[in-house]
């Protein structure tokens, strides 16, 4: 066997810092502001939420921070991750260009989401944290801080989208195997969810409504902290771990990326892969290309605006410099259920302002079409989130034999679809539909925000 | 970091061969012998259900059988897997033992059946065959064989155990998303399903009957072959690569395993870890323990007889010398599907009775509680079948503890239990039940035997 699919890593090699892309950025994000206020918050804002550590590193501009002993060793649970070269599916393709991908899917909960969760569980164990709160949309963060915190003996408590909670049971029971207790939100738990219930006793939930009930739950209790797994720069940074570990992986290969290209929901995947190369392009102008890949029918990449929102609906977070929908958009039920947030992290928004990534949108038809062929060339079913890469890396491909020439691209594998199997039911029984938004939807929802604008 | 979880091995490191234990032992199996006639039946016999190729490799007592450069390279896909030490479980377990697992979850189906689904949709591929129909129970072999058979182009029908159709929803959605067609058996599409359904409309079915329907499509086919997932020598030696690479793994540990324990269905998973090293102690003498775990309530090892039996439920397969509860034997609905099965290979038997191997029988809530705590240390939710094995680890472990001694223990952690979470949530609910097999239930299903009984 000449060629080599599984470009692996000992445990020795797995990084021992993240990367902080904040420290090589020619703009750095703009200050969250107060949501009250609307005036810029220090740090000390931030502690009724979540440990110091975290907070410390929320707002770092250390290029470099070290990630503890104890992290890694359990980082080594499924780290390092492999590096496949996707040679039967450039086969299918007939492409001259090269594929690899990093699969995060050999994590515990399958998805790339362990990587911030146990570094969070990890600092929130260390400063005496007996609870942590947090919301999951397809439960993908749920059940890796579930995993996490039965680690390190935390409770943890999950609110759920209420759909996905009906319609992802097996989700919720691996929440449950792991020792956590999950909430189908809107619930009459807190204030925010009755407020919901209220208005809509019948409320789907979304992930806006399910943060800010986890949100309230720590905000109102002592022994409580709460936990995002996306969105937030510490999360961005946890997540690097990916590309550097891929770096290391295509330098063994003798190769190194034209384009990098993720899924993007919150940011957490795309900038886990693509932030060590970034920091290539931002400090040795190296020609590398990343490509966000969200769903049409949430573009706030796209076509969302640049400006200050709250991450959560009641608006209870700190407002967030971001490109958003305007968070009362309520995204059409698609199968990509990580993808369905109305806007993206600050750092992201901050570089994709400035023209350092790039973004494209796809539908969800175009997405499964090639998971499924992913699917029957390289073997794993792919998550539906995990589909847009995978759309977006065909494009390229047929783009670039188009041109006549071979690019050599790589792509996160964030995930597997194994409990995803109902979408390509879905799928193959031709009963998949794509969502339209209009201008008019945007428009209408922007129009809403009374939140700060950016000159 | 000191301590290594988790043990790998690159791609050149994949063996070159299989390991044919036949070879070694000191009684070899006795002959297969033809279901009318009762004589002994040569290669020939098998030719309208095999190819060729793996009809010489179910019979060949050659020690070592080369794996095609093709076969090597697909295995590549997911192969080497990893060996973990499971220090975590130790931890929890406070036991002086080390406890190591190899873990063949990573494979696209999620178990060890591919090792064996890829050479036979090979050999089958090369002599030209175009369809192959099999059964399957829990769903990992038809998914297995799904995902082999769309590599190499050969149709795939699947007759999928009734109860488990209609319970493993996604399991079967796996094989149309990698293009298999998938019928509950039992189905009125073969004689053998006619007969049974006459019989009981109503009928779950069972794995005999399934494969008495994939075998009566192969053989009234001209270009349609039969493969079977476990039983037979050539399916047991595929699956040798496991015990093979984790040997190596072992060797870089600088350990060696005092007692091998895995699963018992069939006994593919089980003589996939063990053969590798049953050699050792077949050839050099080596003091190490072989352990095969079945279900209380399928107890063929531990309380069924050793005399020649059929296959299948309707009486189509050759009779094989096996440890059997007879074929009409209808197991409790325990959530391991694949431990459901009235018999053992014809190797195995033979080791059985030779006092080579020793067998051991555990009721299913002690197997959840392993595998809970498993989950909940080592991060991977098992599969019920894995869950068996998981449960011996843990009784071997507190009885060294007991003895005041440490002994190396490895598993075959067989497969992931992301399609099987309905049983955690029985398990974690407090609904999980166990099933007793009384003398008279055993007694009355060997009384309707009139096969061949061996001196």
């Amino acid at each position: 066997m000449s060629k080599q699919r599984k470009i692996t890593l000992s445990e020795s090699e797995i990084p021992t810092h993240w990367y902080n892309i904040v420290a090589d950025m020619p703009n750095k994000p703009l200050p969250p502001l107060h949501p009250g206020t609307q005036q810029p918050i220090g740090p000390e804002a931030l502690a009724p939420l979540f440990p110091m550590e975290l907070i410390k590193q929320e707002v770092t501009t250390d290029k470099w921070v070290e990630i503890p002993d104890e992290v890694r060793d359990l980082y080594s649970i499924w780290r390092p991750t492999p590096l496949f070269r996707a040679y039967e599916l450039e086969k299918a393709l007939g492409t001259k260009s090269k594929i690899y991908y990093k699969y995060e899917g050999v994590s515990p909960a399958g998805s790339h989401k362990p990587n911030t969760a146990i570094p969070q569980a990890y600092y929130n164990a260390k400063e005496g944290v007996k609870k942590i709160s947090t919301e999951t949309g397809a439960g993908q963060w749920g059940s890796s801080l579930a995993f996490a915190c039965k680690l390190f003996g935390i409770e943890c408590e999950v609110f759920m989208v209420k759909v996905s909670y009906e319609g992802k049971p097996y989700r919720k029971l691996m929440m449950n195997t792991w020792g956590a207790t999950v909430h189908p939100s809107p619930t009459t738990l807190t204030q925010a969810g009755r407020i919901v219930l209220e208005k809509d006793p019948n409320s789907p939930g979304s992930l806006g409504i399910a943060i800010s009930e986890a949100v309230e739950v720590a905000a109102t209790n002592d022994d409580t902290k709460y936990a995002l797994g996306s969105v937030l720069n510490h999360v961005l940074m946890h997540q690097t771990i990916i590309g550097l570990e891929a770096k290391k992986q295509l330098e063994k290969a003798g190769d190194y990326p034209d384009i990098v290209i993720a899924p993007f929901g919150g940011g957490s995947n795309f900038a886990g892969i693509t932030f060590p190369f970034l920091q290539d392009k931002l400090v040795e102008g190296k020609n590398v290309r990343a490509v966000a890949v969200e769903p049409t029918s949430c573009p706030k990449l796209t076509r969302g605006v640049f400006r200050y929102d709250f991450g959560d609906t009641v608006g209870m977070t700190p407002l967030l410099p971001m490109y958003t929908l305007g968070h009362n958009f309520v995204p059409s039920p698609i199968h990509a259920g990580g993808l369905r947030y109305h806007g993206a992290g600050a750092i992201i928004s901050q570089l994709l302002k400035d023209g350092i990534i790039e973004a494209d949108a796809i539908n969800q038809i175009e997405c499964f079409e090639a998971g499924v062929l992913f699917a029957r060339t390289e073997g794993i079913i792919p998550a539906p989130e995990a589909n847009h890469g995978i759309a977006e890396v065909i494009r390229q491909a047929k783009q670039a034999d188009e041109e006549g020439v071979s690019k050599t691209i790589l792509f996160n594998l964030c995930g597997h679809g194994h409990f995803d199997m109902s979408s390509y039911d879905q799928y193959l029984s031709g009963k998949l539909v794509d969502f339209e938004v209009t201008q008019e939807q945007i428009n209408s929802s922007l129009a809403e925000l009374n939140t700060p604008v950016i000159a």
